[in-house]
Protein backbone atom coordinates (compact mmCIF):
# COMPACT_ATOMS: atom_id res chain seq x y z
CA UNK A 1 0.00 0.00 0.00
CA UNK A 2 1.67 3.45 -1.00
CA UNK A 3 0.36 6.01 1.35
CA UNK A 4 0.03 9.64 -0.51
CA UNK A 5 -0.43 12.85 1.12
CA UNK A 6 -2.47 15.57 -0.44
CA UNK A 7 -1.75 19.02 0.95
CA UNK A 8 -4.10 21.12 -0.10
CA UNK A 9 -6.86 19.61 -2.34
CA UNK A 10 -8.19 22.47 -4.83
CA UNK A 11 -8.25 21.74 -8.73
CA UNK A 12 -5.35 20.46 -9.97
CA UNK A 13 -4.50 18.39 -6.67
CA UNK A 14 -8.50 17.16 -6.23
CA UNK A 15 -8.38 16.00 -9.80
CA UNK A 16 -5.22 14.16 -9.18
CA UNK A 17 -6.69 12.43 -6.55
CA UNK A 18 -9.56 11.23 -9.09
CA UNK A 19 -7.47 10.32 -11.67
CA UNK A 20 -5.22 7.94 -9.10
CA UNK A 21 -8.72 6.71 -7.61
CA UNK A 22 -9.80 6.04 -11.11
CA UNK A 23 -6.29 3.93 -12.07
CA UNK A 24 -6.07 0.60 -12.48
CA UNK A 25 -3.57 1.37 -9.06
CA UNK A 26 -6.28 2.70 -6.97
CA UNK A 27 -6.67 0.12 -4.76
CA UNK A 28 -2.80 0.18 -3.74
CA UNK A 29 -2.98 3.61 -2.76
CA UNK A 30 -4.19 6.09 0.15
CA UNK A 31 -4.94 9.36 -0.33
CA UNK A 32 -4.73 11.35 2.52
CA UNK A 33 -5.63 15.04 1.98
CA UNK A 34 -4.33 17.65 4.51
CA UNK A 35 -7.34 21.03 5.07
CA UNK A 36 -7.02 23.95 6.74
CA UNK A 37 -10.69 24.07 8.09
CA UNK A 38 -12.65 21.35 9.17
CA UNK A 39 -15.48 21.94 7.09
CA UNK A 40 -13.19 21.23 4.21
CA UNK A 41 -12.21 17.66 5.91
CA UNK A 42 -16.20 17.26 6.13
CA UNK A 43 -16.78 18.10 2.33
CA UNK A 44 -13.84 16.06 1.17
CA UNK A 45 -15.21 13.07 2.92
CA UNK A 46 -18.38 13.52 1.77
CA UNK A 47 -17.31 13.90 -1.74
CA UNK A 48 -14.87 11.41 -1.26
CA UNK A 49 -11.87 12.71 -2.87
CA UNK A 50 -9.47 11.92 -0.54
CA UNK A 51 -9.72 8.20 1.57
CA UNK A 52 -8.59 10.17 5.08
CA UNK A 53 -8.58 13.93 5.59
CA UNK A 54 -7.27 15.67 8.49
CA UNK A 55 -6.57 19.59 9.14
CA UNK A 56 -3.11 17.82 10.92
CA UNK A 57 -0.27 18.09 8.84
CA UNK A 58 1.63 16.06 10.84
CA UNK A 59 -1.23 13.79 10.79
CA UNK A 60 -1.06 13.80 7.03
CA UNK A 61 2.19 13.45 5.84
CA UNK A 62 3.20 10.67 9.51
CA UNK A 63 3.70 7.37 7.33
CA UNK A 64 3.46 8.73 3.86
CA UNK A 65 6.12 7.45 0.71
CA UNK A 66 5.04 10.71 -1.13
CA UNK A 67 3.87 13.95 -0.18
CA UNK A 68 2.18 16.12 -3.22
CA UNK A 69 2.17 20.16 -2.29
CA UNK A 70 -1.29 21.57 -3.68
CA UNK A 71 -0.99 25.16 -1.95
CA UNK A 72 -0.46 28.26 -4.18
CA UNK A 73 2.96 28.71 -5.36
CA UNK A 74 3.25 31.83 -2.97
CA UNK A 75 2.62 29.58 0.18
CA UNK A 76 5.07 27.03 -0.46
CA UNK A 77 7.80 28.51 1.53
CA UNK A 78 5.79 28.74 4.33
CA UNK A 79 4.19 25.26 3.97
CA UNK A 80 8.14 23.81 3.64
CA UNK A 81 9.02 24.92 6.42
CA UNK A 82 6.27 23.77 9.05
CA UNK A 83 6.33 20.32 7.31
CA UNK A 84 9.76 19.63 7.49
CA UNK A 85 10.08 18.40 11.04
CA UNK A 86 7.88 15.57 10.00
CA UNK A 87 9.13 14.87 6.75
CA UNK A 88 11.46 11.94 6.88
CA UNK A 89 14.39 11.15 5.08
CA UNK A 90 13.11 8.86 2.60
CA UNK A 91 9.87 10.28 1.69
CA UNK A 92 9.40 11.72 -1.99
CA UNK A 93 8.14 15.44 -2.60
CA UNK A 94 6.67 17.05 -5.36
CA UNK A 95 4.58 19.94 -6.03
CA UNK A 96 2.30 21.47 -8.75
CA UNK A 97 2.94 25.06 -8.76
CA UNK A 98 2.86 26.64 -12.27
CA UNK A 99 5.96 28.67 -11.46
CA UNK A 100 9.10 26.30 -10.62
CA UNK A 101 12.05 28.69 -10.16
CA UNK A 102 10.76 30.13 -7.23
CA UNK A 103 9.54 26.70 -5.51
CA UNK A 104 13.25 25.67 -6.08
CA UNK A 105 14.24 29.27 -4.33
CA UNK A 106 11.64 28.27 -1.57
CA UNK A 107 12.76 24.71 -0.49
CA UNK A 108 16.26 26.00 -0.47
CA UNK A 109 15.91 28.65 2.11
CA UNK A 110 13.77 25.98 4.06
CA UNK A 111 16.43 23.00 3.20
CA UNK A 112 19.78 24.41 2.17
CA UNK A 113 19.12 22.64 -0.75
CA UNK A 114 16.94 21.44 -3.42
CA UNK A 115 16.05 17.65 -1.69
CA UNK A 116 17.63 14.61 -3.65
CA UNK A 117 13.77 13.55 -3.32
CA UNK A 118 11.61 16.71 -3.94
CA UNK A 119 10.84 16.50 -7.42
CA UNK A 120 9.43 19.95 -8.64
CA UNK A 121 6.45 19.10 -10.82
CA UNK A 122 3.55 21.25 -12.97
CA UNK A 123 0.99 19.77 -14.98
CA UNK A 124 -0.26 21.66 -17.73
CA UNK A 125 -4.09 21.35 -17.30
CA UNK A 126 -6.46 23.28 -15.71
CA UNK A 127 -9.34 24.84 -15.70
CA UNK A 128 -10.76 28.29 -15.11
CA UNK A 129 -12.51 27.55 -11.75
CA UNK A 130 -11.47 26.46 -8.82
CA UNK A 131 -11.45 23.78 -5.80
CA UNK A 132 -11.63 20.48 -5.14
CA UNK A 133 -15.51 20.18 -6.08
CA UNK A 134 -14.11 21.36 -9.78
CA UNK A 135 -12.06 18.07 -9.81
CA UNK A 136 -12.09 16.01 -13.00
CA UNK A 137 -10.79 12.54 -13.49
CA UNK A 138 -9.51 12.94 -16.71
CA UNK A 139 -7.66 16.24 -16.25
CA UNK A 140 -4.66 15.02 -17.62
CA UNK A 141 -5.88 12.26 -20.09
CA UNK A 142 -3.19 13.31 -22.51
CA UNK A 143 -1.67 16.29 -21.51
CA UNK A 144 1.52 16.85 -20.43
CA UNK A 145 3.92 17.13 -16.69
CA UNK A 146 6.78 19.04 -16.43
CA UNK A 147 9.30 18.07 -14.20
CA UNK A 148 12.48 19.70 -13.40
CA UNK A 149 14.46 17.35 -11.40
CA UNK A 150 18.51 18.71 -11.71
CA UNK A 151 21.51 16.96 -11.28
CA UNK A 152 21.87 15.66 -8.00
CA UNK A 153 17.69 14.58 -7.60
CA UNK A 154 17.05 10.84 -7.09
CA UNK A 155 15.81 9.30 -10.34
CA UNK A 156 14.24 6.77 -8.01
CA UNK A 157 12.18 9.48 -6.85
CA UNK A 158 11.95 10.96 -10.29
CA UNK A 159 10.53 7.55 -11.16
CA UNK A 160 7.85 7.53 -8.42
CA UNK A 161 6.37 10.58 -9.63
CA UNK A 162 6.84 10.34 -13.02
CA UNK A 163 4.85 7.01 -12.68
CA UNK A 164 1.92 8.85 -10.66
CA UNK A 165 1.72 10.87 -13.61
CA UNK A 166 1.34 8.45 -16.02
CA UNK A 167 -1.27 6.61 -14.41
CA UNK A 168 -3.05 9.67 -14.73
CA UNK A 169 -3.26 9.30 -18.37
CA UNK A 170 -0.10 12.04 -18.79
CA UNK A 171 3.05 12.30 -20.70
CA UNK A 172 5.47 13.16 -18.63
CA UNK A 173 8.35 15.67 -19.59
CA UNK A 174 11.57 16.78 -18.04
CA UNK A 175 13.12 20.27 -18.83
CA UNK A 176 15.36 22.65 -16.71
CA UNK A 177 13.54 25.12 -14.43
CA UNK A 178 14.47 28.29 -16.07
CA UNK A 179 13.20 26.75 -19.60
CA UNK A 180 10.37 25.91 -17.68
CA UNK A 181 9.68 29.55 -16.23
CA UNK A 182 9.95 31.13 -19.75
CA UNK A 183 8.16 28.69 -21.68
CA UNK A 184 5.15 28.97 -19.26
CA UNK A 185 5.69 32.58 -19.17
CA UNK A 186 4.55 32.73 -22.94
CA UNK A 187 2.28 29.97 -23.51
CA UNK A 188 -0.06 30.34 -20.09
CA UNK A 189 0.91 33.64 -18.26
CA UNK A 190 1.61 36.24 -20.92
CA UNK A 191 -2.11 35.16 -22.22
CA UNK A 192 -3.65 34.96 -18.85
CA UNK A 193 -2.33 38.91 -18.18
CA UNK A 194 -3.70 39.31 -21.86
CA UNK A 195 -7.24 38.26 -20.48
CA UNK A 196 -7.41 39.74 -17.33
CA UNK A 197 -6.17 43.39 -18.90
CA UNK A 198 -8.44 43.22 -22.01
CA UNK A 199 -11.28 42.67 -19.21
CA UNK A 200 -10.10 45.18 -16.95
CA UNK A 201 -9.68 47.75 -19.37
CA UNK A 202 -13.40 47.40 -21.22
CA UNK A 203 -14.89 47.02 -17.48
CA UNK A 204 -13.55 50.42 -16.46
CA UNK A 205 -14.46 52.11 -20.32
CA UNK A 206 -17.36 54.52 -19.34
CA UNK A 207 -19.71 52.65 -21.86
CA UNK A 208 -18.82 49.51 -19.81
CA UNK A 209 -22.49 49.03 -19.35
CA UNK A 210 -23.30 47.76 -22.36
CA UNK A 211 -20.10 47.65 -24.20
CA UNK A 212 -19.71 44.23 -23.33
CA UNK A 213 -23.51 43.22 -25.29
CA UNK A 214 -21.37 43.81 -28.25
CA UNK A 215 -18.63 41.09 -27.56
CA UNK A 216 -19.31 37.83 -29.92
CA UNK A 217 -18.42 34.67 -29.95
CA UNK A 218 -14.63 35.22 -30.21
CA UNK A 219 -14.52 37.62 -27.11
CA UNK A 220 -15.91 34.92 -24.87
CA UNK A 221 -12.98 32.49 -25.80
CA UNK A 222 -10.51 35.48 -25.48
CA UNK A 223 -11.48 36.32 -22.19
CA UNK A 224 -12.47 33.03 -20.78
CA UNK A 225 -8.83 32.63 -18.56
CA UNK A 226 -9.60 36.07 -17.07
CA UNK A 227 -12.16 33.75 -14.60
CA UNK A 228 -9.51 32.34 -13.15
CA UNK A 229 -8.84 32.31 -9.78
CA UNK A 230 -7.02 36.00 -8.71
CA UNK A 231 -4.81 34.60 -5.69
CA UNK A 232 -3.03 31.94 -7.68
CA UNK A 233 -2.42 34.41 -10.33
CA UNK A 234 -0.98 37.04 -7.90
CA UNK A 235 1.32 34.06 -6.86
CA UNK A 236 2.16 33.14 -10.48
CA UNK A 237 2.96 37.03 -11.61
CA UNK A 238 4.94 37.36 -8.19
CA UNK A 239 6.77 34.16 -8.53
CA UNK A 240 7.76 33.98 -11.76
CA UNK A 241 9.10 37.82 -12.04
CA UNK A 242 11.83 37.69 -14.35
CA UNK A 243 10.21 35.63 -17.44
CA UNK A 244 6.99 37.05 -17.11
CA UNK A 245 8.65 40.47 -17.36
CA UNK A 246 10.43 39.61 -19.84
CA UNK A 247 7.81 37.88 -22.74
CA UNK A 248 5.38 41.08 -21.05
CA UNK A 249 7.75 43.48 -22.71
CA UNK A 250 8.64 41.40 -25.69
CA UNK A 251 4.99 41.32 -26.63
CA UNK A 252 4.92 45.10 -25.65
CA UNK A 253 7.16 45.31 -28.48
CA UNK A 254 5.66 43.23 -31.05
CA UNK A 255 2.09 44.89 -30.51
CA UNK A 256 3.23 48.41 -30.63
CA UNK A 257 5.07 47.40 -34.13
CA UNK A 258 1.36 46.14 -35.07
CA UNK A 259 0.38 49.47 -34.30
CA UNK A 260 2.50 51.50 -36.30
CA UNK A 261 1.36 49.40 -39.30
CA UNK A 262 -1.80 49.82 -38.50
CA UNK A 263 -1.02 53.98 -38.12
CA UNK A 264 0.90 54.04 -41.27
CA UNK A 265 -1.41 51.80 -43.55
CA UNK A 266 1.32 49.11 -43.75
CA UNK A 267 -1.15 46.51 -45.17
CA UNK A 268 2.13 43.98 -45.76
CA UNK A 269 3.35 43.54 -42.78
CA UNK A 270 -0.02 43.46 -41.44
CA UNK A 271 -1.15 40.64 -43.92
CA UNK A 272 2.15 39.05 -42.58
CA UNK A 273 1.57 39.24 -39.40
CA UNK A 274 -1.72 37.93 -39.94
CA UNK A 275 -0.61 35.28 -42.26
CA UNK A 276 2.42 33.78 -40.19
CA UNK A 277 0.17 33.85 -37.30
CA UNK A 278 -3.12 31.85 -38.40
CA UNK A 279 -0.61 29.49 -40.11
CA UNK A 280 1.19 28.78 -36.61
CA UNK A 281 -2.43 28.91 -34.81
CA UNK A 282 -3.90 25.90 -37.76
CA UNK A 283 -0.80 23.67 -37.07
CA UNK A 284 -1.25 23.84 -33.55
CA UNK A 285 -4.90 23.15 -33.55
CA UNK A 286 -4.36 19.96 -36.38
CA UNK A 287 -1.61 18.73 -33.61
CA UNK A 288 -3.93 19.37 -30.76
CA UNK B 1 -41.81 37.80 -54.17
CA UNK B 2 -39.09 39.84 -52.70
CA UNK B 3 -35.99 39.49 -54.42
CA UNK B 4 -32.90 39.74 -52.44
CA UNK B 5 -29.35 40.37 -54.43
CA UNK B 6 -26.48 39.09 -52.05
CA UNK B 7 -22.94 40.26 -53.64
CA UNK B 8 -20.09 38.32 -52.45
CA UNK B 9 -21.17 34.75 -49.93
CA UNK B 10 -18.90 34.20 -47.75
CA UNK B 11 -19.35 32.55 -43.97
CA UNK B 12 -21.66 36.29 -42.82
CA UNK B 13 -23.93 36.56 -46.00
CA UNK B 14 -23.90 32.45 -46.49
CA UNK B 15 -25.32 32.11 -43.11
CA UNK B 16 -27.90 34.97 -43.80
CA UNK B 17 -28.92 33.38 -47.17
CA UNK B 18 -29.44 29.84 -44.92
CA UNK B 19 -31.17 31.55 -42.01
CA UNK B 20 -33.49 33.00 -44.95
CA UNK B 21 -34.19 30.13 -46.34
CA UNK B 22 -34.77 28.39 -42.96
CA UNK B 23 -37.40 31.45 -41.81
CA UNK B 24 -41.42 31.28 -41.91
CA UNK B 25 -41.09 33.80 -45.37
CA UNK B 26 -38.57 31.42 -47.05
CA UNK B 27 -40.92 30.84 -50.18
CA UNK B 28 -41.37 34.51 -50.51
CA UNK B 29 -37.91 35.36 -50.94
CA UNK B 30 -35.43 34.47 -53.84
CA UNK B 31 -31.87 35.08 -53.09
CA UNK B 32 -29.47 36.31 -56.19
CA UNK B 33 -26.05 35.36 -55.48
CA UNK B 34 -23.52 37.14 -57.27
CA UNK B 35 -20.00 35.32 -57.26
CA UNK B 36 -16.36 36.59 -59.05
CA UNK B 37 -16.11 32.99 -60.63
CA UNK B 38 -18.07 30.63 -62.64
CA UNK B 39 -16.40 27.91 -60.29
CA UNK B 40 -17.63 29.33 -57.32
CA UNK B 41 -21.39 29.42 -58.92
CA UNK B 42 -21.04 26.30 -59.56
CA UNK B 43 -20.70 25.10 -55.94
CA UNK B 44 -22.94 27.57 -54.80
CA UNK B 45 -26.06 25.87 -57.17
CA UNK B 46 -24.35 22.43 -55.84
CA UNK B 47 -25.09 22.96 -52.51
CA UNK B 48 -28.18 25.41 -52.57
CA UNK B 49 -27.27 28.72 -50.80
CA UNK B 50 -28.77 30.90 -52.95
CA UNK B 51 -31.78 30.55 -55.58
CA UNK B 52 -29.83 31.80 -58.43
CA UNK B 53 -26.27 32.54 -58.91
CA UNK B 54 -24.31 34.57 -61.29
CA UNK B 55 -20.80 36.00 -62.42
CA UNK B 56 -22.15 39.53 -63.67
CA UNK B 57 -23.25 42.17 -61.21
CA UNK B 58 -25.93 43.73 -63.29
CA UNK B 59 -28.16 40.10 -63.36
CA UNK B 60 -27.38 39.74 -59.57
CA UNK B 61 -29.26 43.42 -58.83
CA UNK B 62 -31.47 43.76 -61.82
CA UNK B 63 -35.18 43.28 -60.09
CA UNK B 64 -33.70 43.55 -56.87
CA UNK B 65 -35.71 44.52 -54.21
CA UNK B 66 -32.61 45.01 -51.55
CA UNK B 67 -28.63 44.33 -51.94
CA UNK B 68 -26.47 43.15 -49.46
CA UNK B 69 -23.16 43.75 -49.70
CA UNK B 70 -20.88 40.80 -48.31
CA UNK B 71 -17.26 41.91 -49.63
CA UNK B 72 -14.72 42.52 -47.21
CA UNK B 73 -14.82 46.18 -46.01
CA UNK B 74 -11.72 47.61 -48.09
CA UNK B 75 -13.61 46.38 -51.31
CA UNK B 76 -16.86 48.46 -50.97
CA UNK B 77 -15.94 51.36 -52.37
CA UNK B 78 -14.96 49.46 -55.91
CA UNK B 79 -17.89 47.44 -55.60
CA UNK B 80 -20.47 50.40 -55.08
CA UNK B 81 -18.72 52.21 -57.92
CA UNK B 82 -19.56 49.42 -60.58
CA UNK B 83 -22.81 48.78 -59.09
CA UNK B 84 -24.00 52.23 -59.31
CA UNK B 85 -25.16 52.17 -62.76
CA UNK B 86 -27.67 49.20 -61.86
CA UNK B 87 -29.27 50.36 -58.33
CA UNK B 88 -32.78 51.84 -59.33
CA UNK B 89 -33.96 55.01 -56.97
CA UNK B 90 -36.23 52.34 -54.82
CA UNK B 91 -33.50 49.62 -54.28
CA UNK B 92 -32.89 48.77 -50.30
CA UNK B 93 -29.23 48.32 -49.70
CA UNK B 94 -27.44 47.50 -46.53
CA UNK B 95 -23.55 45.44 -45.84
CA UNK B 96 -22.22 42.69 -42.96
CA UNK B 97 -19.02 44.88 -42.60
CA UNK B 98 -17.14 44.90 -39.32
CA UNK B 99 -15.92 48.82 -39.65
CA UNK B 100 -19.16 50.95 -40.25
CA UNK B 101 -16.95 54.83 -40.48
CA UNK B 102 -15.28 53.28 -44.16
CA UNK B 103 -18.48 51.98 -45.54
CA UNK B 104 -20.57 55.49 -45.12
CA UNK B 105 -17.15 56.98 -46.50
CA UNK B 106 -17.25 54.76 -49.24
CA UNK B 107 -20.73 55.09 -49.95
CA UNK B 108 -20.16 59.51 -49.61
CA UNK B 109 -17.42 59.03 -52.21
CA UNK B 110 -19.31 57.27 -54.64
CA UNK B 111 -22.94 58.91 -53.95
CA UNK B 112 -22.01 62.23 -52.70
CA UNK B 113 -23.69 61.22 -49.31
CA UNK B 114 -24.92 58.20 -47.72
CA UNK B 115 -28.18 57.28 -49.86
CA UNK B 116 -31.05 57.45 -47.56
CA UNK B 117 -31.80 53.93 -48.65
CA UNK B 118 -28.53 52.44 -47.33
CA UNK B 119 -28.49 51.11 -44.51
CA UNK B 120 -24.96 49.61 -42.94
CA UNK B 121 -25.32 47.09 -41.20
CA UNK B 122 -23.13 44.29 -39.12
CA UNK B 123 -24.06 41.22 -37.33
CA UNK B 124 -21.86 40.70 -34.49
CA UNK B 125 -21.41 37.23 -34.67
CA UNK B 126 -19.38 34.39 -36.75
CA UNK B 127 -16.41 32.12 -35.94
CA UNK B 128 -12.93 31.64 -37.29
CA UNK B 129 -13.97 29.86 -40.16
CA UNK B 130 -14.03 31.58 -43.90
CA UNK B 131 -16.09 31.17 -46.89
CA UNK B 132 -19.70 29.89 -48.21
CA UNK B 133 -19.19 26.12 -47.38
CA UNK B 134 -18.80 27.01 -43.40
CA UNK B 135 -22.28 29.10 -43.35
CA UNK B 136 -24.54 28.13 -40.38
CA UNK B 137 -28.28 28.89 -40.51
CA UNK B 138 -27.83 29.59 -37.16
CA UNK B 139 -25.08 31.63 -36.57
CA UNK B 140 -27.39 34.75 -35.87
CA UNK B 141 -29.79 33.06 -33.90
CA UNK B 142 -30.15 35.43 -30.18
CA UNK B 143 -26.92 37.57 -31.44
CA UNK B 144 -27.06 41.69 -32.46
CA UNK B 145 -27.11 43.09 -35.24
CA UNK B 146 -26.10 46.98 -35.12
CA UNK B 147 -27.48 49.28 -37.83
CA UNK B 148 -26.39 52.49 -38.51
CA UNK B 149 -28.34 54.97 -40.14
CA UNK B 150 -28.26 58.52 -39.96
CA UNK B 151 -31.20 61.30 -39.44
CA UNK B 152 -31.21 61.34 -43.63
CA UNK B 153 -31.85 57.59 -43.75
CA UNK B 154 -35.19 55.94 -44.90
CA UNK B 155 -37.14 54.58 -42.14
CA UNK B 156 -39.27 52.31 -44.38
CA UNK B 157 -35.42 50.59 -45.70
CA UNK B 158 -34.49 50.77 -42.15
CA UNK B 159 -37.10 48.47 -41.10
CA UNK B 160 -37.05 46.12 -44.00
CA UNK B 161 -32.88 45.31 -43.18
CA UNK B 162 -34.50 45.14 -39.50
CA UNK B 163 -37.25 42.63 -40.20
CA UNK B 164 -34.28 40.82 -42.32
CA UNK B 165 -32.03 39.90 -39.22
CA UNK B 166 -34.99 39.43 -36.97
CA UNK B 167 -36.39 36.90 -39.61
CA UNK B 168 -32.69 34.90 -38.80
CA UNK B 169 -33.27 34.95 -34.76
CA UNK B 170 -31.13 38.23 -34.28
CA UNK B 171 -31.35 41.57 -31.88
CA UNK B 172 -31.24 44.45 -33.90
CA UNK B 173 -30.06 47.49 -32.53
CA UNK B 174 -29.15 51.09 -33.55
CA UNK B 175 -26.38 53.38 -32.67
CA UNK B 176 -24.35 55.96 -34.62
CA UNK B 177 -21.14 54.90 -36.74
CA UNK B 178 -18.28 56.36 -34.79
CA UNK B 179 -20.02 54.66 -31.24
CA UNK B 180 -20.48 51.31 -33.38
CA UNK B 181 -16.43 51.67 -34.19
CA UNK B 182 -15.61 52.68 -31.26
CA UNK B 183 -17.59 49.69 -29.46
CA UNK B 184 -16.08 46.57 -32.08
CA UNK B 185 -12.55 47.88 -31.72
CA UNK B 186 -12.36 47.32 -27.87
CA UNK B 187 -14.73 43.95 -28.34
CA UNK B 188 -13.41 42.21 -31.51
CA UNK B 189 -10.96 44.31 -33.07
CA UNK B 190 -8.12 44.21 -29.79
CA UNK B 191 -9.12 41.11 -28.87
CA UNK B 192 -8.19 39.86 -32.67
CA UNK B 193 -4.77 41.88 -32.65
CA UNK B 194 -3.94 40.53 -29.38
CA UNK B 195 -4.45 36.82 -30.44
CA UNK B 196 -2.52 37.65 -33.65
CA UNK B 197 0.44 39.14 -31.88
CA UNK B 198 0.84 36.50 -29.20
CA UNK B 199 0.60 33.49 -31.53
CA UNK B 200 2.66 35.55 -34.14
CA UNK B 201 5.32 36.76 -30.87
CA UNK B 202 5.57 32.49 -29.97
CA UNK B 203 6.22 30.87 -33.15
CA UNK B 204 8.82 33.55 -33.71
CA UNK B 205 10.32 32.89 -30.36
CA UNK B 206 13.95 30.66 -30.92
CA UNK B 207 12.33 27.68 -29.25
CA UNK B 208 9.07 27.59 -31.32
CA UNK B 209 9.36 24.36 -32.25
CA UNK B 210 8.49 22.90 -29.06
CA UNK B 211 6.93 25.87 -27.07
CA UNK B 212 3.12 25.49 -28.44
CA UNK B 213 3.92 21.57 -26.87
CA UNK B 214 3.38 23.26 -23.59
CA UNK B 215 0.32 25.18 -24.29
CA UNK B 216 -2.73 24.64 -22.28
CA UNK B 217 -6.85 24.68 -22.21
CA UNK B 218 -6.74 28.54 -22.03
CA UNK B 219 -4.05 28.85 -24.83
CA UNK B 220 -6.47 27.32 -27.40
CA UNK B 221 -9.42 28.76 -26.45
CA UNK B 222 -7.69 32.36 -26.29
CA UNK B 223 -6.08 32.13 -29.32
CA UNK B 224 -8.98 30.76 -31.72
CA UNK B 225 -9.41 34.02 -32.72
CA UNK B 226 -5.69 34.12 -34.55
CA UNK B 227 -6.94 31.18 -36.95
CA UNK B 228 -9.60 33.83 -38.70
CA UNK B 229 -8.55 35.19 -41.97
CA UNK B 230 -5.77 37.66 -42.76
CA UNK B 231 -6.99 39.25 -45.55
CA UNK B 232 -9.90 40.02 -44.01
CA UNK B 233 -8.16 41.41 -40.73
CA UNK B 234 -6.08 43.93 -42.49
CA UNK B 235 -8.65 45.38 -44.03
CA UNK B 236 -10.78 45.69 -41.12
CA UNK B 237 -7.45 47.32 -39.87
CA UNK B 238 -7.03 49.79 -42.01
CA UNK B 239 -10.99 50.88 -42.45
CA UNK B 240 -10.88 51.54 -38.52
CA UNK B 241 -7.82 52.59 -37.66
CA UNK B 242 -8.45 55.58 -35.31
CA UNK B 243 -11.00 53.94 -32.94
CA UNK B 244 -8.21 50.68 -33.04
CA UNK B 245 -5.12 52.98 -32.61
CA UNK B 246 -7.21 54.33 -29.64
CA UNK B 247 -8.28 51.66 -27.74
CA UNK B 248 -4.77 49.58 -28.89
CA UNK B 249 -3.04 52.50 -26.85
CA UNK B 250 -5.29 52.20 -24.44
CA UNK B 251 -4.69 49.01 -23.89
CA UNK B 252 -0.59 49.56 -23.87
CA UNK B 253 -1.02 51.66 -21.07
CA UNK B 254 -2.76 48.99 -19.66
CA UNK B 255 -0.59 46.30 -19.88
CA UNK B 256 2.57 48.75 -18.84
CA UNK B 257 0.78 49.22 -15.87
CA UNK B 258 0.35 45.39 -14.78
CA UNK B 259 4.13 44.90 -15.80
CA UNK B 260 5.21 47.64 -13.28
CA UNK B 261 2.81 46.37 -10.64
CA UNK B 262 4.68 42.66 -11.34
CA UNK B 263 8.24 44.43 -11.50
CA UNK B 264 7.38 46.51 -8.07
CA UNK B 265 6.26 43.05 -6.75
CA UNK B 266 2.71 45.28 -5.66
CA UNK B 267 0.67 42.94 -4.79
CA UNK B 268 -2.36 44.58 -4.16
CA UNK B 269 -2.72 45.93 -7.64
CA UNK B 270 -2.40 42.56 -9.14
CA UNK B 271 -5.25 41.04 -6.94
CA UNK B 272 -7.13 44.49 -7.74
CA UNK B 273 -7.07 43.91 -11.89
CA UNK B 274 -7.20 40.30 -11.60
CA UNK B 275 -10.35 40.42 -9.30
CA UNK B 276 -11.73 42.83 -11.04
CA UNK B 277 -11.26 41.29 -14.17
CA UNK B 278 -12.59 38.18 -13.29
CA UNK B 279 -15.89 39.92 -11.61
CA UNK B 280 -16.80 41.50 -15.08
CA UNK B 281 -15.82 38.21 -17.02
CA UNK B 282 -17.92 36.41 -14.40
CA UNK B 283 -20.87 38.89 -14.73
CA UNK B 284 -20.57 38.16 -18.87
CA UNK B 285 -20.70 34.86 -18.55
CA UNK B 286 -23.80 34.58 -16.75
CA UNK B 287 -25.62 36.81 -19.23
CA UNK B 288 -23.87 35.43 -23.04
Amino acid sequence: MQRIALIGVGLIVGSLARALKASPEAENIHLCGYFRSSAAVAQALEIGITDSATTSLAEAVAGADVVILGVPVGAIGDLLQQLKPYLGAAVVISDVGSTKGSVVAAAEAVFGQLPPRFIPGHPIAGTEKSGMSAALPDLFQQRRVILTPNERSDRQAVGIIRHLWQLCGAEVVEMPVVRHDEVLAATSHLPHMLAYTLVDTLARLDEHDDIFRFAAGGFRDFTRIASSNPQMWHDICLNNRPALLKILQHFGHELARLAAAIEQGDGATLLRIFADAKMARDNYSANH
